[in-house]
């Protein structure tokens, strides 16, 4: 049995430094469904691509004065516009007619845990853009060996390509938080395992295992 | 007397293009109080780079189905970040400090009359864009002549980058119209008039003329 195929084991694409900071993979069973639809998995991961760009401008319009955030959110904000237009150039030769897809819960169900106060806030929001990050390469990782030849390309390069976000993210909140960040990261990691391995009744590139599947039957209560 | 002294008149550097479709020409008392606050004119006008990249990420979203639209405002909005980047970088380098300043009422007073349905509120929001874009495109020129060696260079540099922009636009939002805008066009580029010689208190980059001028001894009033 290969890494990638043990229950409750993150794929062995995942580069280690992800795999340790998500600490609980995600479910096989999500992968096996998305690649099936195709059409569902590009249209939803464009539209984070493009939701990450206007995360990061709505954070260089709050905080104009932090200046290594805000280099940072721009630069990230014209990579993550490059790839939106990578996957729409894609679908489009793929002869996907990009339609519309309801976002999954994942990123605002992590957005409602944000304080609403300062300074707190901000860390909140930079510990949330680590996990949104990190969440998405292990997904690229994971989705990959699924997939047809050129898509799997693709997904690996956009792994290679934003492997060390999650790190950009999190030196800003220390930045932020002007001291350890541990506990709240904690709290906030607990939040993203229930998020990210929910049952869910539809397929999006943060959804959890369809929710027909016999879940415990493949371990993933050992897992929450 | 050059071009550029007249009043009424364009400034010798602004494209002719530009100066066709603006119609009215800024007062040259703009840019002459402009170039008395370096500080203001860098936060403003990186602002509303800024502004211009969330406002092309505001149509991606609006639109995702609209091809040409995306493709263009996903480009557009890279660029006016990478600008966005170069304001930061000239106005640490000249030792300001990034401060705020509050908006004009330049791009929300056109904002304001944007259809509220479809599709004219599509091509409504198409043409201020070109609207904005021909006239920060004016400003750069008019603004050049008076400022120090490197930041002249910068902004004919912006120039050079920006002057089709309003092209775009204009085209986008002939394609979303399917068929001439020249009416809706005269109506708001009255608008605009009206916005960008109005006698302004504070310095901004779409402010009008200071209101302690005497604007009419300059013949603004004729070019109302």
């Amino acid at each position: 049995m290969s890494r990638s195929n043990l229950p409750g084991a993150f794929a062995s694409e995942v580069p280690e430094p992800i795999a340790s900071f998500l600490v609980v993979p995600s479910s096989q069973l999500w992968a096996q469904a998305a690649a099936t639809d195709l059409p569902t998995l590009l249209i939803d991961h464009g539209n984070c691509e493009l939701k990450a760009a206007s995360s990061a401008l709505a954070l260089m319009h709050r905080y104009p004065q932090h200046e290594a955030l805000v280099w940072r959110m721009s630069r990230l904000a014209r990579e993550e516009l490059r790839h939106y237009e990578q996957v729409r150039q894609i679908a489009k030769q793929m002869g996907v007619a990009w339609g519309t897809r309801s976002a999954s819960e994942y990123a605002s169900g992590l957005r409602t845990c944000v304080a609403a106060t300062e300074p707190q806030r901000l860390v909140d929001t930079l510990i949330v853009g680590a996990l949104i990050e990190a969440r998405s390469c292990e997904r690229f990782a994971l989705i990959a060996s699924l997939l047809p030849d050129r898509l799997a390309k693709f997904y690996r390069g956009l792994l290679a390509s934003e492997a060390r976000h999650f790190e950009h993210y999190l030196e800003l909140a220390e930045q932020a938080a002007n001291g350890p960040i541990a506990q709240r990261l904690t709290a906030l990691l607990h939040v993203e395992h229930q998020l990210i391995n929910a049952p869910s009744t539809t397929i999006r590139f943060h959804s959890g295992p369809p929710v027909s599947c016999d879940v415990d039957a493949i371990g993933l209560a050992s897992q929450a």
